[in-house]
């Protein structure tokens, strides 16, 4: 794995804070995006044009998306959940403040997609086709398949359902398909075998890994796609976020995969990232900061390997 | 990795306990061990022959293992720092109630023996030939290698000086080695690399991974460890325990590997562990009253992955 390159997507302003109980000011999210940007992540999730009412978390997006900084080559991303997302992202890149990559969701089960989306999967289907042609040649898009690697609905998911839905992102223009573990049961087995289906498959697709370790198997399942080939990975600072269903089994406490200890691994094994390690802790220092409470980052608390052990 | 067979040791009793503030009842500590075993787990790290005054958490040492039930088969280890443990352990031997498996600790380094055991790799070295021929007979024995993956002090470690200290330990006739990722700076590439460098030299010698989660990568070196052949893992409920040395590097919030959450994940794998995971968890909620709080295992809050999502 030594000497190769990797592009992290940053999930904190946008995954991260789309469950937190209290509305974390727009100056302190405009301050965090940049500082990720600082950083150096490539791909930073920005925001949601979910509708105001339904999530208020992000009621500011085109102000937010209106403040930060632009760092040049990097990719503000923004979720859309609907057709009047992809105009109201429409109407903001329009006047130049917009995001330039958008991302259209669907779920790879039906019981899935009934419970988190209520709807079928034909309907979400028809929808992501509408909003792809209205987005096309407005901004990067970005496909997200829920649940790839297992329902807590209906237990296992076909491999051959998310690759067929790959495919149909690709027929629409969408290159980047993010696979998401929304309730945590991957593996490092069914993670290696998925993504080297799905390169054989569509050798044209970027594919992401979008892992939550919700059952503490988060970085393994990262390894195991790197192992596999994958080069795009979804991360949140402290493993903010994550989805809520995983609850379906009881307490459930979810989370994202832990930017800073996901860096720190991926450095020490000689994996470029192209993140500045002081800035990311210094990044690390200001989520908890926005947050008010210490969060889920080993490192934060234990410190970045020592360099010239991590590179024996 | 599908049908893989794997042993653990579950070292709640002793590495978990071993600075827990308070003292856990012997009686306490005997339901545990019982747990552990009727869980199924092949070894069980039960307590130290440590000074009692030094280490009061386990005064109780011959108590508790004359107290627990003897499992067929099951190995309970007791840790014995120096000659007089061993003369200890080698006492309840001979009344029918002493631990049949006893472990040698070295350090790798000389700067972490130094910090962490107040000697000298020559003097601990010579310490360990004199408890290895009088245990000798009595008991199957373990040596450990501390700081084995990287030194908080040292910086890198020599993979040669680890496997000629695995050698020696051979030599003394302890077939069983544990490499201690001491304050958490393995990672998947240098867990590889050991792991299939030492099988090489010594395919006599049965390795085993013991890795702390200092920096959250405890499960993916577990998995790197068990592509290069390991079948050997130390694990303790809920994480409880780990080298408090990793606070070197700051506030430091150490840790072993999750039982729960390793044994969730291989066996998710189809890797065998011979665990009931009823009785795991059931052996978790009981870790948890005798701590009195919630501990660090994923799965205790999430639930076991569902069998039928898990094995697709």
């Amino acid at each position: 794995m030594t000497g190769d390159r990797v592009t992290l997507c940053e999930c904190f302003a946008r995954d991260g804070l789309q469950h937190e109980p209290g509305f974390v000011a727009t100056a302190a999210k405009i301050a965090l995006i940049d500082a990720f940007a600082d950083a150096g992540f490539p791909r930073i999730e920005a925001t949601s044009y979910s509708h105001p009412a339904q999530v208020p978390a992000f009621r500011d997006a085109g102000e937010v998306l209106a403040g930060i900084r632009r760092a040049p080559g990097v990719f503000y991303k923004a979720t859309c959940p609907n057709l009047r997302a992809v105009e109201r992202a429409k109407a903001d890149l329009a006047t130049g403040h917009g995001a330039n990559e958008l991302s259209l969701l669907v779920s790879a089960t039906e019981g899935h997609t009934a419970r988190n989306l209520r709807s079928t999967r034909a309907a979400q289907w028809a929808g992501v086709e509408d909003m792809a042609h209205a987005a096309s040649g407005h901004a990067r898009l970005v496909g997200v398949i829920s649940v790839a690697f297992g329902c807590p609905i209906e237990g296992a998911v076909d491999p051959g359902v998310v690759a067929a839905d790959a495919a149909r992102f690709a027929s629409l223009g969408v290159g980047i398909v993010a696979l998401g573990d929304t309730t945590g049961l991957a593996t490092p087995r069914t993670v290696r075998a998925m993504f080297a289906r799905l390169h054989a498959a569509l050798p044209g697709t970027v594919f992401v890994a979008h892992f939550h370790n919700t059952r503490g198997t988060g970085i393994a399942n990262c390894i195991a796609a790197l192992d596999a080939g994958c080069r795009h990975f979804d991360t949140s600072f402290g493993g903010v976020g994550g989805h809520p269903s995983s609850i379906h089994y009881g307490e459930g406490q979810t989370g994202n995969v832990v930017t800073e200890d996901l860096v720190d691994l991926l450095e020490s094994c000689g994996v470029r990232t192209g993140i500045n390690l002081d800035r990311m802790m210094a990044a690390s220092r200001l989520c908890e900061t926005a947050l008010g409470r210490p969060l889920n980052s080993m490192v934060a608390r234990a410190g970045l390997r020592a360099p010239e052990a991590a590179h024996a």
